[in-house]
């Protein structure tokens, strides 16, 4: 029996004008579709139709498990992501699973990782550029990890001055994570940092809002925002026509030139 | 006169495989490319040709200045930047002129930023998932900034334990920068942490190596490199067939479940 092959696909975030390339040639060559039921209602119809397995959001490596088998027995496989896979996304859960198997089931399995664009990417490109500069994303969920971690490293970086992209803010699971890593950030910022929120990019119903530090209303995120808060030289402004702006100028203060 | 457009847009690291579609509609439409030279060379050529405008890759300001000049001026024009634009690219830059024009020179531009795959995506999807996990992305170029934010910033992350991608790692101009970068990483991370090394991303001659920070050799870096440094719990192995991945697990020691 002939191994296929299988590609964990970012379809970027939401909108096909940001699909890149090889992601839509490796979703039309698939047989089979692997992925959260949101992502896979994002890849378009085609004939012949490929097998559309979703799964919950939460089974990553059930997911993964059952995406290598399928490869193994000699389907042309994509595991679809939203935005880039590889960041809090599947690429990381079938590394994995292709590492825990240490039987030889998987070999010949051609495995591949199709990048995309991330959202922090998108949201930043709405506004301007306030990942202009130093930055950091940062998961806030603690089902994987615990929460003393997350929030050591919320003080390292807000202590540092890094531009923070928060993914995975918050679910109706973790309702108070996002409540906490803003008091870390206020911490260390002023309250007219602006922080950018950026919601269902490329798709309909797409949402971006600028806010400040000390404005941002958690009730305004959800598990599909991602949050973008400044450093101290993040600039926020209208331009003529009215129209908002957010960037991270390139010099920082103190530099030579 | 009516006002034209501009849109910095960014190719993705070098593949057109790895170009959005709306990266490339707006190449097709445009009447003027500014960009650094080589990135100039990445687009292909068409008929009608745009006016292409070649520039210094120093020359960032002059480059958008001219840029938005032309705009006013009714061209549509696209300022090209490899990666994402909005990643330690040209995207900064041009919001920046656009904020220090206050005699309304630009008013009635349409301005926007068309955001693409980044270099650190693209070499983690090469070798897996690095970047799987919480990470940071850091210019080690202290052209703008200080060299002590950048060493302060480093101790910051290393200490927090984030996967740290750094772009601008080195050029003629600071040969020493990224070996003093490699020293602060170590005085935290244990020598076998892997360290992956892009060049020329999707692109002829691109090479992606895999090392460890013990046995990183600084002359294995050049200006077209992204460096990825492992955390502690990033892992490498070699599957069967001898193809080598690094990740960054999704659980991180002490998690709850």
């Amino acid at each position: 029996m002939t191994s296929g092959r299988l590609a964990v696909v970012g379809l970027g975030p939401g909108a096909e004008a940001w699909r890149t390339p090889e992601a839509s040639a490796r979703l039309v060559h698939a047989t089979d579709l692997v992925g959260y039921g949101p992502y896979l209602a994002l890849v378009p119809a085609r004939t012949p139709a490929p097998a559309r397995h979703a799964f919950d959001n939460r089974e990553e490596a059930t997911r993964a498990q059952f995406a290598l088998d399928l490869a193994a027995a000699g389907r042309d496989v994509v595991v679809v992501s939203s935005g880039d896979p590889g960041i809090f996304a599947m690429a990381t859960a079938v590394v994995e699973e292709l590492h825990r198997a240490d039987d030889g089931r998987y070999r010949g399995v051609e495995v591949s990782i199709v990048p995309g664009v991330t959202a922090a990417s998108a949201a930043a490109a709405r506004v301007g550029a306030p990942l202009g500069h130093d930055f950091c994303c940062l998961s806030l969920s603690d089902v994987l990890k615990p929460w003393a971690v997350v929030e050591k490293r919320l003080e390292a970086v807000a202590g540092a001055d890094l531009v923070v992209a928060l993914y995975n803010p918050l679910s109706r699971h973790r309702p108070w994570q996002l409540g906490r890593a803003v008091e870390i950030l206020r911490g260390h910022r002023s309250a007219r940092t602006p922080v950018v929120l950026g919601r269902d990019l490329g798709r309909a119903g797409e949402t971006v809002q600028i806010t400040t530090l000390g404005d941002l209303d958690v009730a305004d995120v959800d598990m599909r925002t991602v949050v973008i808060v400044g450093s101290s030289t993040t600039r926020a402004f209208e331009d003529e026509l009215g129209h908002p702006w957010v960037y991270t100028p390139r010099a920082y203060p103190g530099a030579l030139s």
